[in-house]
């Protein structure tokens, strides 16, 4: 017999909260099943499968989206040189759409009327799922019980969790709870709220969980190659002259790699979607290599003004659209279509050595033909005459000496820079 | 008696080309006053003051510029972020002003009708030197020899240089020139040309002057704060515990700690204003920690729609400005008129640990009120209710909903990722 | 004896739907005192104020905003060339964060613990009054009894409105309710909701108030020139020689002039902020030439990369912060700073002519010297060598030439626009 | 035999200039071919081709490129609704590159070492035609007359020309030239220099070559209905119920309308690319009709954001692309490969009404479904709970409160808009 509610797709973690959301759910008369998403994340899937189950819910759904979230959201953002407010590299922006379409896919397989997750009020990722949601099934409906009054009232803190759990025979992991939240996959590690909250509490040494501190990494530096296609890594040769193809291989490769010479970790404010700063710690070891490799050989190998036009354009407006979960929209659609003509240029090796933290960029080629050492050498006549140079500068000045001049016959100095900026008397 | 051809105040540094650049313009019937600007580099001044008049400089003029290079020219770019093509933070570009700026002032002062200076007719100095002679005096007559071709075409390759050195008693340092360029200022010291035309050398380890390698600098961190007032260094204080204040010091005390830490060391190809890519390795420690810093406390204190408008306009394009040498220009007066309303809120003391290379964020505080541990807190109801966020989602979803439901009826699910970057199968 | 409920200030209109807010206010329990703003628009504020207190408002405010909305609102935004999706010229926008300002100024005055506003739950105009209060006033508290279900619910629908007017003797004005919802202030006025919904229907004729419609307009054109300083209109001379130069009368002059000519009609579908599009219709008759003026001066006396940057920047940014009522952010104070610094040079003279709609720009002329006919000339060698013009393309070409051949060694004739955008063949 | 200096393709006008040019280029011992490019203009070709070779060319080459100019150029431009400064709809700047293209493709046919053109040394289509030439065959060489000194010299004037015509057996034809130049091609006309170069000489009325005046407009306005699929006109239906289809004849069509009703006037100071202001005059009557019906097809059926991201992306960027002339460059590539992502949606029908000058939209309707009258109505509840606009209004002021309050705190009015412009009193 069908519950009365409806059938539910509950987004499940196996943990103390989402738990008890099912455990609720089942409560107001919801049938709900449970779907996990695999993005590589470190997890006991078949406890969490057993438990689920346990707790009450008809189906459990395991998806392994670590191959989509690698070529289909990691790769276009490292074409893209995604990054949200100079510093984080979006990680957990990126899984939330292959976990969305997931969930929709299993949703519309299995009839749900619902999804249901465990986000809490105030946080991005609830946003993120629930326009990822809609985007791609307007008509769906969502539980999120962290915004439902009677859910927040009654489980107002752990001790009303944990009590409920009791009551209901949810298995709870004896281990004290880490004072912070995390989120994980193959792309990072994030740290955030408990005692993080305080922004001028450093991280606890051992909180940081994916990297080598910078102490205990290898006094030994590595040096590894990475060639790109179109913008995209397509082979890495590490130091013991190994050869990496695969998509997820490669990116796998890196992680292995940063993590063990303490790349990648960063600690921040931010500004979460619904205004609120915010401060979070962040572990992503392969996509900072990557991120150095990529630059690199678009420095080598894009064009100037490509380069500053989709600096401006893709670079800036794709993150902001991952980071408020505008995924699965116009935008993006817009945004993204313009990556592949940004890249077609962009193909050669970057050789770099990782070390203590640091990825040094130890050199570059290409057989792209955009940079011509005849032509940059200060030690020849190549490419061009220098004479040329004077017209050019002749020309370019033509705007500012009209400026200057219209200045000078006003007694502007006003323009002057000792007045924008304290006189040098 | 006065020149035949006028007077000339060269720019002169000292070494081969300057002096030979003196001596041709005395031998086209110039009379030259030589030029020098200290802006922090290290140089015998003395030495070439001597040096110049024995070539036969009619007068020397040396000018400190250090005080107005930093407090002009380097702090308004750190409070705007400055870098250019996410790597270069622009070390040589901005002492070109005030260099340009002193030069022209000497001119006025002695009534010089021409200024002379010895960059190439292939790079980015000329452009930023004479612009800014433009846009200061714009009916200065330049004389660039390296792109007059009588000088040129004389003075093709080091040997004819030498030669004519040696013709006019032009004394030449016995020391082997060095496989490459450099410019050095307070800011950084730039290396290019020679054995780094090829992208793919690494740099020798002795070419770099400034910083320790990563390999040998410190085993222990070191730990250190800076306090900014309207996003500007006011004090910095020290793991021994010295406090500094005064903006020189400051940034010279970063300076000493970045060399010693390993910090700021970039190796980037790079593509100059005249549209030629060119490698270029720079040092730049003490910028490189002020600009962490001051990244870090703007995420503490700057509203989030102020530094993305910021980040888009006056980064992007203060930056370009410098780069491409148009600072006494319109255009630099309108973005840098944005600058102060950007740095209002940027208040606050950032605590950081150096250590081999890393410039490592460990904390920061401040009274600004932006960041609120209540708000943006998981374990508490503060600030607003969860049940605004559902609304929020819902109005947010209204025009993607509309974009979807058009897709569905439409039967394009052309828009989808999988069809964008691959199917998933 | 205080009202049980509180002290509320409420933005009154004098119609139907604000006096029965009121109403059902001191229903509520609440000390109702009425606020009404004069932005220029034709209304009996007598028989406002009478009904009001009629109607049980225990105090009426009426404040004559016109002064600070043309100078404070209306001329940053000329300054700017402030536009919506192209067309729409913001008047409505640029109205509320005036009238909003007016009624905390009372709000605070008087000791109201609330604001409460009329606007309907589907505009603009709610967002853009409450996010102004909460800027202003953060913890002001706000009524928006057309979001409330009880009393949206009790209400829908115009009878319901009239049933509880006779009910509660309020006076309802005879006339038939016109089929659109208009906002009227010294700007403009706007037409949207009924039978504009249709976005097929063309409006009736006797819908548009303020302008001749174009066949009634005058057969004869008439000449005016406006005068700007530092971007500003500070003189209007009109075809009978009068001249004008207070701020207000300059607008109202222009506004009759424009009115007369049927100039400022728009019809348009624009996307509210809440992402909504909707189908408006407005009339700006002297903002319209106010602006064909403003940007005509701009060519003539504006640096190109100033104005090229401050259109990227302030344009759009000001616009988007005007449309979705960030007035009182800190975007807002960041964006307008950079005003004053692109207006500098902005001075001169436009001579225009009115006729039919048109604003036709029949001259220009101005003392700032940017505009140089000799510099220009087709006919003569002025201000710099054809000869610098070659080397000015030869430089621009450098990277383009590398780039092509750098296609033709790869072979990829994929970069032509035969490609892109069919052959000719 | 073969000229001893090489072969050149000389772009052919027919007129005195280009006329003595190929006298000349052949008096320097080029073999000269005379190319002409049929790009709309009103012109007699027959003349032409007959007065090339009557002066001296070995062969003369007409090509028809009108179809690749509307579908290749203009109608990109017209998706785009590309504009420069806001005034002007680029005409000239469109036609160069289909113009450089087909020069180009017949000399590569007919194994020219060289091409030339007639433009001055100070204009923007001297750089248009040269990059797209080095665009599309970087080693082509090119001669450029105007900016040859010993050229330029001995033609200093028309005086000098037409001796030198006379000398050559020029055929000159008799009428007196125009105080003026013009450009023609079926988009628009353009005019500058001789009299107009006072940016306040109203032009003469006889001056305006393709539209009706104003005044002469007939009084009688026009009904039309333009239908767009992906953003392009696709049918364009006539008062008297004609129906057109074809790319070309719809431009054209348009452009018979729009001169019959005087639409498409425009007189600006515009910038050039190398930084001159100049005066231009243009007419564009087809161009204009169309952008005004783009424009507000897209608010009915373009998503907002895709639309603000357009329009400060590919708006904005391929107008500057086309006004300097990179069309044939990657920039260019890579910024309309986001064109078809953004006109993806527009698909439906303007009705306008043409009358003295102006292009009114009467109405417009699409099956496309973005809009949704329901949603919009201020008069039911639909789409979205009122309420919800309440979450949505409270989280969007979270981060305007704080920042509210850290002001009140510090005790800083300094933010709000009477210090900013001005203290109301």
């Amino acid at each position: 017999m069908a519950s009365q509610s409806g059938r539910v797709l509950l987004a499940y973690s196996g943990g103390l909260d989402t738990s008890c959301i099912l455990a609720w759910l089942i409560e107001q008369g919801y049938e709900v099943y449970a779907f996990m998403a695999d993005v590589g994340q470190e997890e006991d899937f078949e406890a969490a499968r057993v438990k689920a189950l346990a707790v009450g819910a008809k189906k459990f759904f395991l998806e392994d989206l670590k191959r989509e979230f690698v070529t289909d959201l990691i790769y276009p953002a490292v074409q893209a040189n995604c990054i949200y407010e100079n510093v984080y590299l979006l990680g957990t922006s990126l899984a939330r759409p292959v976990i969305a379409r997931g969930m929709i896919a299993i949703a519309d397989q299995e009839g749900c009327d619902f999804v249901a997750h465990g986000c809490t009020g105030k946080g991005n990722d609830q946003v993120r799922f629930e326009l990822a949601f809609y985007g791609l099934k307007p008509d769906i409906k969502v539980i999120a019980p962290w915004r439902i009054p009677e859910f927040y009232h009654r489980f107002a803190g752990r001790q009303a969790l944990l009590a409920y759990a009791a009551q209901n025979q949810i298995p709870v992991q004896q281990t004290a709870a880490k004072p912070w939240s995390t989120d994980e996959n193959l792309f990072h590690i994030s740290y955030e709220a408990g005692i993080l909250e305080d922004p001028n509490t450093t991280p606890p040494t051992d909180m940081w969980k994916l990297t080598q501190s910078l102490e205990d990494a290898p006094a030994t530096p590595e040096k590894i190659s990475i060639e790109f296609k179109a913008g995209l890594p397509v082979k890495v040769v590490t130091s013991d002259q190994k050869t990496i193809t695969d998509p997820v291989d490669i990116f796998l490769t890196l992680n292995t790699l940063g993590r063990k010479h303490g790349i990648g970790r960063i600690d921040i404010v931010e500004n979460r979607f619904i205004g609120v700063k915010s401060r979070g710690c962040y572990e992503s070891p392969g996509a900072t290599i990557l991120r150095v490799a990529h630059m690199d050989i678009e420095g080598l190998t894009l064009d100037r003004n490509v380069r500053a036009l989709r600096d401006q354009f893709v670079t800036v407006e794709f993150s902001r659209i991952l980071y408020n979960g505008h995924f699965f929209t116009p935008e993006r659609e817009f945004v993204t279509s313009a990556i592949p003509a940004s890249q077609r240029t962009v193909n050669g090796v970057v050789r770099l050595k990782l070390y203590k933290g640091n990825v040094v960029v130890e050199g570059r080629y290409s057989d792209e033909g955009l940079y011509d050492e005849r032509q940059s050498s200060m030690d020849e006549l190549g490419g061009f005459e220098p004479t040329d140079t004077t017209g050019f500068i002749q020309i370019e000045s033509i705007r500012i000496k009209q400026w200057a001049q219209a200045n000078i016959r006003k007694g502007q100095a006003g323009v002057q820079p000792q007045d924008v900026y304290g006189t040098r008397v």
